[in-house]
């Protein structure tokens, strides 16, 4: 870390600041320019607060230069992290496709498209039991009773399962569950993050609608800092000016992750766009910028015609999708399961 | 709600959406154009899907007419709401500070700073228990004895206490506590939400960093629907572009609120701007912008030379703030307590 | 374009606005509801202010039905527009690679640049004489020595040429140029693109940085308008809150406009990100995304090597691009030229 | 400056970088920790291209310690910068009120715009003759014959005049004209700045609608830096994800402006907001965050009611703001002209 101080500034507290550093344990070197002094912290700088020592009067910018990051960072863990959900594995040359409906609503619903798209290609199986809604009055999901249809179709299909955790109150409900997934707005629900942190199962953790890659990885680092190191991080979009797409799909966030950290990557392409339409081509396109991975929203239910525009994809779309990212693998040294 | 429906569309898909429409309960009134036909939605449009409806292929835009709130919504609640905490009232001609510390840290220290800022003008104490990091190696807060501190302040000094709840594992813990404050990062932790509005003790809900003025009233509806009337909305800076400050300020979103809602709304300067010279023009604008009160952080450790230039003003610097919003408050007809 | 009215308006300002608007030549269908009352516009509503409209005082919301583009509009126009370089095409089945430096310094740079592009499989040549510079204190390009280099290397290698222009004074020197380049933050310099509209050489358009979708359609149309119909769209990154790329590539926005517009989309990798690692994977993703084309930054100068790992790539890795992007141009229907 | 080196980096690229520093007649200071190596820069710094230097691979991050801006910088120039129009300042305790219409319309409509809001208060008239118009299918201003009316309207009542340039082919035509504003579209426009830079005139400068408040003063730098020093920098409001607002008005914005520069600062509520009834509580927020002075669209066409609830004010209602301003005045030093 680096602070540089003002000119002129009075020399007790700028003694004052660096008798404090080294309380911390930190090794402090000084150099006087004519116009500024600069302070350099070597050692272990993630104690640090760094907006404490910036917002100091005496103090005219910091400039961190050790990441914040320890255990989800490539530099001290130089090899792809494998996270491996009941023998189908994340990271490195693997590829998933994991597919299920927004929302868990009957036995039928979700056995019968757990098998279509397992048979297009996918290994995991997602759905909905607690829904996150903008809207009090908005339907919140099935609950608990989405929870058993989900892994009745788990046994039926031998699919594993991921599903989306809201609150610490339902762990031991989530039992069984093979990924639980934090959603984008808990994605800094620091409590909720230690509490998976302190579980073994894969975690797939959403990027949060305005969090910087950095914020996203502190919260992988909330989870793996309690013990947790099966992190799946999930880009879905981020918030910008733009209202044609509900969200921006960051997909320049894939590269840059995988040379900031060794954990897998993957991409939800459904919610970024909020359109079916949309799902196929940046399907492609994250497979280009280097995913592990993509969740595609999948609904199968061919006499309710009111959705069938929504931003799920019918089976036989899923398949299409699924059968066009196919040849583009070897491209980015990939390949799929089976 | 309106429903442009694309040229040229197969008439079965039209009527499953109009009859699916009906079957809510709504009326519709269908006009057809040369380029497109419109579809009105007369009734509690509450309950429709607006993302599910945009997404059909048949469907070229949707909006709202009515705002998707009702219990926050000034039109079927014309009076501005008074939320009062131990006397002390926010809205209408009501003005009032809150003050205190970032983080309790000691008996001393909280009470000290209680007793400066109650001298200066504030009416409420402020201090953080639980907080709520980026990172899982920067300092947590005191937790429960946090608390335990911040009751001893209110019980010496008589002013009732705000503080951060970030999970229901604490709410036996927060009785006593006379403003629950929900932080920007949960503002969209609705099963957080929903557990406050179980409660009487009034809210104070955070704008997320990135919640637009339409979600953050969705999420004070989150807690009126379950009960709790008793919500003050706090602007505390978005998340921009912009650099030079931690986060934009968005003083626009006051009259709109003030159109939109009855709620009481008051700003944090503080962290908006993460710069304690910015405090006092900023919570002189916040005034000028019609804002109900302001909650500000007051440090007080005259041996601590660290703090100095920090986020948090010293006690003589609050009391110049208080003194300087005073002569503007009849200009937006606004009186202070006492 | 349909205008709700607020409930209880004046009858008499519902009449003057309807009148208004049936002045313009439109249709007005009034439809009366409990709560509002909606106004639905028939005819060519581009002429209608729409801002206008939405800030008087009776208006509760304002949605456009119909796109205000009319010359950009898929609608109008299903073809793919096939912009012709020389030869070379844009849009429909064809991919295009355009290369070069980013400013253009010697003859023997840009030639020896030229020819390596040339041979790796570029159709086009880049390279900026004039460069839109934040400070004024940095290198502002070789203006029209520059250019002058830059038509010298198009002679030499046959090599159709690329480069921007920043005013109106320059129009005459750009006779020779095969596609002018508008760069981002001219995207709106409505003045200038009147000016290249009345041109038939092809536009490069580029998005501004914080451009809507729309806006950057609206732009064109200010070129189509004018008689030019030759221009590509070019997606550069836009600014949102991440520090960690200089922008964000919004790959969403090339099958949004896919759909909107017939003109063709390319896209910059080289800008968006400002990393050269980080160029092969957003080709593959820009690829992916449906793109008709790249323009890459490449750099040639071994001697130099301050200028290594620039946004710009060395020869060599620009082949490599080309050659990782071959395989995947079946896969979305596209072949590269020769 | 401060570049940071990679760890384990070649030596032979270290001294490239450290020579070439050299060569642009810097001092170079190394000091090399455990696991970096910092590289400080002293001396003007202004010409190192910092993209270029954080491009590079063996380099880790780069920090700016002096600002790029040197004319427009409060360090070099502690004094407020007074820019005197016709003798009305702007700076240091004064405060201005610009007003007038969106657009010139007519000899009447300007003139008796003109003569209310001189009779309200304002000193300045403002009115478009150019108007930069999203689509081109919108009115685009009066043009020469609206600059003329301005200038009769100046003729017959004294008051100095502001209207916008958007081309430097009118440059000539501008004679006459108090103060050039050059408009948030055009705030990267390099040309045309440097064009209203070899003028002395006094420039408006809008602040673009995503650019930063460092590239708001590069901007003002291309002025200053060809010789005009009488800039007006101005708030308009800045693009983010809120849609209830056109613009949000970044008020933070003008204190720190006011720390970095010694240019005088005003607001436009107007066009920041896009509605009339937020103009009074934005320019009552704007006077207590420390501006210089409000710009405000005053409309007057009391038999023309469709205009009725645009952004603009009629005079009675500009009257209102500019009486509401006036008692908070002396709270922030401030004082009218008369």
């Amino acid at each position: 870390m680096i602070v540089v101080i003002k000119k002129n500034q009075n020399q007790k507290q700028v003694d004052n600041l660096t008798n404090w550093i080294k309380d911390l344990g930190l090794d402090v070197h000084i150099s006087r320019g004519e116009n500024s002094t600069i302070i350099g912290l070597v050692g272990d700088t993630s104690k640090v607060d760094i907006d404490l020592v910036r917002s100091l009067d005496i103090v005219e910018s910091v400039t961190r230069v050790q990441e914040p990051y320890k255990n989800a960072n490539r530099k001290f863990h130089p090899e792809d992290t494998i996270v491996d959900v009941a023998g189908h594995k994340f990271g490195g040359k693997h590829f998933q496709f994991i597919a299920g409906p927004c929302s868990v609503e009957s036995e039928k619903q979700i056995i019968e498209v757990a098998e279509a798209v397992k048979k297009a290609g996918a290994t995991l199986l997602r759905g909905g039991a607690f829904k996150p809604r903008t809207s009090p009055y908005s339907f919140q999901g099935l609950g608990l009773d989405g929870l058993k249809l989900l892994k009745k179709a788990k046994q039926e299909t031998g699919m594993p399962i991921v599903t989306e955790l809201m609150s610490e109150r339902y762990l031991d409900d989530f039992e069984g569950v093979d990924v639980i997934q934090i959603g984008a707005r808990n994605m800094q629900n620091f409590d909720l993050l230690k509490a998976v942190g302190r579980l073994k199962v894969p975690v797939l953790l959403k990027r949060g609608i305005s969090a910087t890659i950095e914020e996203w990885l502190m919260s992988a680092e909330y989870i793996m800092s309690e013990g947790n190191e099966n992190v799946i991080l999930c880009e879905r979009g981020i918030r910008t000016f733009e209202p044609y797409t509900r969200n921006t799909l960051d997909l320049s966030a894939i590269p840059i992750l995988k040379e900031r950290t060794h954990l897998p990557v993957i991409v939800d392409p459904s919610h970024a766009s909020g359109v079916a339409r949309l799902v196929r081509p940046l399907s492609l396109a994250s497979v280009g910028a280097g995913a592990d991975g993509l969740i595609i929203e999948v609904h199968n239910d061919p006499t309710h015609a009111l959705c069938d525009g929504a931003q799920s994809l019918k089976p036989e779309q899923f398949e299409e999708v699924v059968n066009s990212v196919r040849p583009l693998l070897p491209v980015v040294n990939k390949e799929m399961d089976v």
